[in-house]
């Protein structure tokens, strides 16, 4: 490891993680930088097991209040989704230290209540972009999401964000949907809301964008992005609207501003949306 | 018909309903209810197909609004759940008259979404129980719901009801997820809330009860009471902990009172409800 060499702390705050997955991504950065201009540090605690968890609550909440609290870490990326991270986000952000404010901070899909909390907590430097396990599967993807963590850089970014310079946040649908009215759900006034979502039938869809676009606090964004919308449940009979539709559908009816597409989604081409 | 026929409007508010299982209603009433104390009438809308849905949002709302609406009907009869209700809730409760309110009306599952609106809008006679659908499959099921439509009859209530005289309610845990922080959401300060589910993964019960259990109105009831669980989608790996473990432990950490069990469920053994 060179002297300056930027060290990045890999943690995981929901589902269980593979070691063949960190393995990999270890595989994938000694191969693609073989200089040691970045390091990652897969946390031990990423391996625990506990019922569907990586590890027990406590396991995780200590695991990630460690590597963000340590100021050998220059940034700290998510392993992997799944569901969990709800579960430890209160006792997380109240012992967070000024060296973890610093920092960013990359994840998406479960990890999304985690970068909610933190956002509303005051965090600067949070992004909805590729997590550790899935970005090294796709070159590209990996690079995206590592120029991001390491300087910030904007190369990949959703790209509407070049264009309407309003405050963006992005986060998988079901997600924000089971944030919203809790202590998490942060003010989302005047920015533009993204979602994505992946393996859930369009019923569900429907469901949720009734309910998020019903929220009070929700007809204050500046307006919603649709990404994709992925691996979708089959309906039976067919839903009769597509995911866009149906957004459209609660856009129009809550009279929150429909804006387009957004290029993010649970895949290799999922773009970097920086908080805020 | 008889002169004294109590006479129930049967509507759909949600999924297709099949031509069939009317038929079976029917064919259960007239066995059943030969002397035609009783009569049961399928608004024909019940058999329209719209994607998804039974008929489409316009053509539910005018079927039940109708039926509710007309003197000729002394109580309303869900057919069915699914999904659906959501979209036309706000149109269907502008539009009901004085008559709508003298009337009982019971369903439950995606129509528990009606019943909440209702319930805020100060309608006095609503249940969750047993629907026309599935009722008529077990004879004690369907005279149980019946008996309460009829007669208002209390034989057939969630047993903790006659012990704990305190106001309740009764929803499928999907549903009241999704309700809270809209403009349908009733005032549940000190209701016993009831809730039970069916065919989700425990790691979104877990997630719905960390929703639900996060909302200040929610933290107001007077306790969480726990139906059956049934048809859990399995989990791999296995969640580890029970569907009252999870409710047990989010009713704890939100300070909301876990009174036990409630004797309510998607089977034959749903008991009756009023709410209030």
């Amino acid at each position: 490891m060179m002297a300056n060499t930027f060290k990045i702390g890999v943690v995981c705050v929901s589902s269980r993680f593979a070691k063949e997955r960190a393995e990999a991504v270890e595989a994938w950065m000694a191969e693609h930088h073989p200089e040691g201009d970045i390091a990652v540090t897969f946390h031990p605690a990423c391996f625990m097991k506990h019922g569907h968890f990586a590890g027990d609550d406590r396991a995780r909440a200590d695991a990630f209040v460690e590597y963000a609290n340590d100021p050998r870490f220059d940034a700290i990326w998510f392993a992997r989704g799944g569901y969990g991270s709800c579960r430890i986000v209160e006792d997380v952000i109240s012992r967070l230290n000024d060296v973890a404010r610093t920092k960013r901070y990359m994840g998406y899909s479960d990890v999304g209540t985690l970068l909610a909390g933190m956002y509303k907590a005051g965090f600067k430097h949070l992004a909805h972009g590729p997590m550790a396990s899935d970005s090294v599967r796709h070159d590209e993807t990996a690079e995206r999401a590592l120029a991001w963590l390491v300087k910030g850089d904007e190369q990949g970014l959703e790209p509407s964000l070049a264009i309407d310079r309003k405050k963006a946040v992005a986060f998988n649908l079901t997600i924000i949907d089971q944030l919203v009215g809790t202590p998490l759900e942060p003010d989302l006034t005047d920015h533009v809301l993204m979602i994505e979502e992946v393996s859930e039938a369009l019923y569900r869809v429907d469901r949720m964008m009734f309910h998020l676009t019903s929220q009070p606090s929700i007809r204050k964004v500046a307006g919603i992005r649709l990404g994709r919308v992925s691996d979708v449940t089959p309906n039976d009979p067919d839903f009769g609207l597509t995911a866009q539709e149906i957004v459209r559908y609660w856009c129009h009816r809550s009279g929150i501003p429909f804006l387009g597409k957004a290029d993010i989604g649970h895949d290799a081409d999922n773009k970097v949306v920086p908080f805020g």
